[in-house]
């Protein structure tokens, strides 16, 4: 086994190295490293700025003073705050001690840690008891890890100047200590394959590293052997602290676990953007007090492709995609993603294209990394960087499901980017949604058809102290609040993460390289039992239609039939109009009672006129219609999120619900099309009605599934999918009554064939 | 009488011109402009790029082919929105010609001209009935009369060209004709003091300019002696036709009645723009045509004061203040504005501060005074334009009420800008909303306390052609969709247009000189009968805060008490907290069933815990709240924009309201606060609370008000106001058991009162 060499390898490397007495910096900072920016400051502008508001930030708390206060409050509340501040307070003045060589800093850090060394020992776990690991800075242990991450880095900065006597004060009474709590006398946190173990992993290798103990890299390295007390099964967020089978723990298993071979994070983007500073920012401190233990290399490199997935998992303005929880607006401007992009640029290929984001971020991490990819910049060899369509894989072994981006620019002459999401990935543990097959649909970086992301303001304490809102799980994690279908009104998996967790989507089809069409296919036989669903997502380019289309097609096919089959689409926007009657309710009440359709008031209730339903609206002066195959017995409801939400918690966003009755097997097909522009200031509208003309299901059955969809110049174009074939070069030959199709591989679109 | 003179002055005038034979452009373009535009081409990047725009723009027209189709659709529709298109070709190309010398242009105008004489003479008026002044190339006279004003500019440059048959057959079969049509067979549209007949002024006065008739010329200055037929009596929008006592019509009675002495349109800003384009081009052709007129003289250059008032009533991205029927995002950046500022700039005092907005809409006329403006743009003599607090009257007197904006910069570091802006104006005719003393607050360009602006996509066909939905009426102009007091759920008049436009609001007080505080204070006695309301706004500046703070006092005082008086706050964003308890309704209606409340669904409601209520919330990651002193009898309701709305033709926008039960005087006083942000990126939330500890009312008689507020720091202020004199040197001693204060002029804010 290719993992265990590894360990051996590193298990060996350990024993030579941890005799090495340092006198600077060689955890994240070097010798060479500092000599390097010492000699170029004042010469590579994003470096100089980084380091003169770092400079300006820690002088001002310099002279405010040190204020380490009893640890009181959760997120968002003084203490909590205070405890943050000073952790990234003290790396940085450990970074400015080694490059100005003011001891300012360095004495900064040292009495700031003797306050703590001082009040560690006489406190106990925090008094805010609602973690299922308390910390004691703060009310969890993950903060107290992200403490020591960081913690660690200024004490090695100040570790050969400060006296021995006062090092093994500091190791004595504090940071082993803390080390200690964070792993052996905390178990359920130290010991999972999580990204809070992540961060007690890091924690306690790093300042392993720091003061030379073997044992607590080890255990960093490799986790405890220790077993979790049993009586804590979950965590807060309801997931499992011990995985089903789970074999190993530590740092080393997090990135077997952690990352699939494309170097996607099963919690999705947010998390894994802060996941991968500790991963990144062990992982250096590896490289530099191990270089033999070739980290970065470490599964394929896994740990830098995780650099690239997060980097492709964002809109066009680099916020990443609100997969699972996730609060909107975080991006690669993040400061772990600062620390991860320079990493990347400086460990793996010097990729061109990683400055031109550095440059957007403006800042670099002031250590070896940061004034390399500074320097590249100065040399003006910085490239754009393109966001690709890319399917990532999911699980440790790349089998467990994927999330698949179809990206298509508008034209030659704007910048425009249109980006479809869609996620068959595992559940993501914890932080999952039951949104299997769901999508949502970008503009550039405005959201046309969003995923509502969590139900949370971070550290906004305002907002049940910054945590998790009740309503994150009864309405954000349901399937009724992501574009999906949902059966009878009931969430995936009845909303078991332990069940949802068990099964992951299966990727049928992903072809991304024909510019004209490219197409992700993708099915879930699990979510609900005797149900198969498969959804292919077409974007297609073609001049007949002002910007890309996006042709979704959703098979759902049941062993029985099902009372109510809903497809939701959370458009943003204004509604200007239908093609069909609705009937605004005079009191609104909740569309149901369960699985987030409580959260839902019932606006509108339409039923189409014909064949074909188009819903057009208008969104930030641009024109979106909707257009879908429908029954006449089917219904439409306008819908908006809010009902029982007793405080405000959610966002009041509308939807557009598409209703099937007592049906067993059917093919939603839907166009979604961007057209036009208004101008408030010319007040010209522009292209304001949509050019799908009309949209049927010619075929769909068990082996073929093919739509004919026409413009309003009464061209007609016909899409069929192989369903059970995905085999690019299997031929296939289908003919009905009123078709005959041939063609090779899983799909094919033609405008030729005309209707007879 | 001043105009008496004016309009002698003029008749002489136009005695001796019109002889004059031209054979060069002399109405809007001139021979001297064409020539400092050729001599200076390609060194004025404005000028050079707007042509090119223009060029590129006319050619490929030219390309496409003329288009004149009979008439049918509505605005937005293709017959309205290519006869819109053809009036702006026809004037480009004019200058086109003139500038260029190339003939192209000049064939084209012609041709399409001739086009548009073989049609004219067999139309009727357009099939579509809604108009009350139907026109013939589009559903509304309003419409034909753009037509001709912009047509008149391309024949103008083209008359000299024209052999004398053509010339004479385009008069006899088209323009004549139309002149007549807009006036005399159309007195309703032609005669009224109103935006409508402005435009049929223009256009019947500068085709007579162009074709030297004088008749038409006089038409358009002093309007029919005809009388408007008795039984059109008011317009589609419920303007009065006819207004009470009218003596005078046409243009120069447009100017004595449309403009206050400020400037201030009673429209509001966004008609005014509307009116302003034929205002000041038909001055500029007169100015041109009959320079003695010195049109721009007349009433005190009460034309370009106009241009002024419309680019002080703009926020700080120059979008209009939304005051009365108002479609947001129109600015200052509209054609018509491109048209005004550098016309203002050319015939004004060369105010360098034009010339920076001028280089924000990045555009100029091509005409004389866009080659000045974009001549002194190249020179470097542009300031930056600051807009100001200003009180500016509305009435031809400039005695009838007026409209109040307070500005203040948020400190010295950044430019954000804080803008208060009450109305206690006139009505504002059929345009005009229930909405006297009703304000909104900005930050920069964002609302915080929005004003709703009309119910109406202007142009977009799918929202019921483009024209004023149902909604408008029904909500859009009702007193509680402003930020203003309703009384027992109904409107001002019983939102009766014809009373309403009888009264308009009393100024009390205005003093923006003061840079700590500013003050507007204004009064309505007339809306509710028998009820007296004064509303009194401070911008006030103070270290205490970390942004201005807004203090809001609105006192109400009936003859008998009165069931329901309510005070809504159209907040825009995210509650965050509240310092009440509140119930949310399980199943939602509408608040009340008229007068707009018919519109309103009711969220929640709340009671207050004790004299102080707070509401916090959050927008564009800034935190905001509003903190007033209430009655524990008081209720606080949640509501929200979207009942009775079949067709989501109203915006679901929130509402704060603060309802108090049988009274009939009391003083509702809060503090609006702007504070803290919060990031998305970082996570980081700072000063997301109030630093308002309280508010209270500790004197509220007829003489005086007084009330006190203080911080978190127990600072305490405290602001007296004499509520029934507004002598800036008035003495005032109010002395009651709590009270002591002695001070000089309306009001004083004292900071060192301490309460026993």
């Amino acid at each position: 086994m290719k993992l265990l060499y590894y360990i051996t390898f590193l298990t060996l490397s350990l024993r030579f190295d941890l005799s090495f007495c340092q006198s600077s910096p060689s955890l994240i900072l070097t010798e060479q490293g500092v000599q390097k920016v010492k000699s170029h400051l004042g010469q590579v502008p994003i470096f100089d700025n980084t380091l003169e508001k770092v400079k300006s930030e820690v002088n001002q708390a310099i002279q405010v003073g040190i204020k380490v206060p009893i640890p009181k409050d959760l997120a968002g509340g003084y203490t909590h705050e205070q405890h943050k501040s000073n952790f990234f307070l003290l790396q940085k003045a450990g970074v400015l001690f080694q490059i100005t060589g003011d001891e300012t800093y360095a004495n900064y850090i040292k009495e700031m840690l003797f306050v703590y060394k001082e009040m560690y020992p006489t406190i106990d776990r925090h008094p805010e008891t609602r973690s299922y690991a308390r910390g004691k800075l703060f009310w969890q242990c993950l903060n107290d890890a992200n403490w020591l991450v960081y913690a660690s880095q200024a004490y090695d900065c100040i570790y050969g100047w400060l006296s021995p006597e006062e090092r093994d004060q500091l190791n004595k009474d504090l940071f082993r200590p803390m080390a200690d709590f964070l792993s052996v006398e905390t178990p359920q946190f130290f010991n999972r394959i999580h990204n809070h173990s992540t961060w007690g992993n890091a924690a306690v290798g790093m300042i392993g590293l720091v003061i030379n103990d073997e044992e607590l890299v080890k255990r960093a390295l490799y986790g405890l052997d220790k077993q979790v007390a049993g009586d804590i099964i979950k965590d807060n967020d309801g997931g499992l602290i011990e995985l089903p089978g789970q074999e190993e723990a530590g740092f080393l298993a997090q990135i077997n676990h952690a990352f699939s071979p494309d170097g996607y994070y099963t919690e999705g983007p947010y998390y894994q953007r802060y996941a991968i500073y500790p991963f990144l920012i062990f992982a250096q401190a590896l490289q530099n007090k191990r270089p033999e233990s070739q980290i970065f290399e470490y599964r394929d490199g896994v740990l830098l492709k995780g650099v690239s997935a997060l980097l492709n998992l964002t809109n066009s303005s680099g916020a990443f995609f609100p997969i699972n929880d996730c609060q909107k607006g975080m991006s690669y401007l993040s400061r772990e993603l600062v620390t991860a992009v320079s990493l990347a640029y400086h460990y793996g290929e010097q990729n061109p294209a990683l400055l031109s984001i550095i440059e957007k971020q403006n800042r670099v991490p002031l250590n070896d990394t940061g004034i390399h990819s500074a320097l590249a910049i100065v040399q003006g060899i910085s490239k754009p960087f393109v966001q690709k369509s890319i399917q990532l894989r999911d699980g440790a072994e790349g089998d467990e499901g994927a999330l698949g981006i179809l990206r298509a620019s508008a034209n030659d002459e704007t910048e425009e980017q249109f980006s479809a999401v869609m996620k068959y990935a595992k559940h993501g543990m914890g932080h999952g949604h039951f949104d299997k097959l769901s999508f949502s649909y970008y503009r550039n970086s405005r959201e046309i058809l969003q995923d509502y992301g969590s139900a949370r303001w971070v550290n906004v304490e305002q907002k049940d102290g910054g945590g998790y809102l009740k309503e994150n799980r009864s309405w954000a994690k349901q399937t009724v609040a992501h574009n999906t279908v949902v059966i009878n009104q009931t969430s995936q998996f009845k909303a078991n993460t332990s069940e949802a967790d068990k099964h992951h989507g299966t990727p049928f089809f992903f072809d991304s390289s024909n510019e004209k069409i490219q197409v992700m296919s993708a099915m879930d036989t699990n979510s609900y039992p005797g149900i198969k669903l498969h959804r292919t997502m077409a974007l297609i380019k073609s001049k007949a239609f002002e910007y890309p289309i996006l042709l979704d097609l959703f098979q759902v096919d049941a062993d029985s039939p099902q009372e109510v089959v809903e497809l939701p689409f959370y458009y943003s926007g204004q509604v200007m109009q239908t093609n069909f009657d609705y009937k605004m309710s005079a009191s609104l009440n909740s569309i149901g009672e369960n699985y987030g359709y409580q959260h839902l008031w019932k606006e509108a209730l339409g039923k189409p006129k014909d064949s074909v339903m188009k819903f057009n609206w208008l969104l930030d002066n641009q024109f979106y219609t909707l257009t879908s195959a429908v029954d006449v017995k089917d219904e439409m409801i306008f819908g908006r999120i809010g009902a029982n939400d007793p405080h405000f918690n959610l966002r009041r966003d509308p939807v557009f619900i598409i209703r099937k009755k007592d049906i067993n097997k059917v093919l939603f097909a839907s166009i979604v099309e961007a057209h036009g522009a208004y101008s408030p200031i010319t007040e010209l509208a522009q292209n304001t009605y949509s050019n799908v003309k009309a949209i049927k299901v010619l075929y769909d059955e068990k082996g073929y599934s093919v739509v004919q969809f026409s413009d309003n110049q009464q061209r007609k174009w016909v899409f069929a999918l192989a369903n059970q074939n995905n085999s690019k070069t299997a031929k296939h030959h289908l003919q009905t009554d009123q078709l005959d199709l041939e063609w090779e591989g899983v799909y094919v679109l033609t405008n030729e064939f005309l209707e007879p």
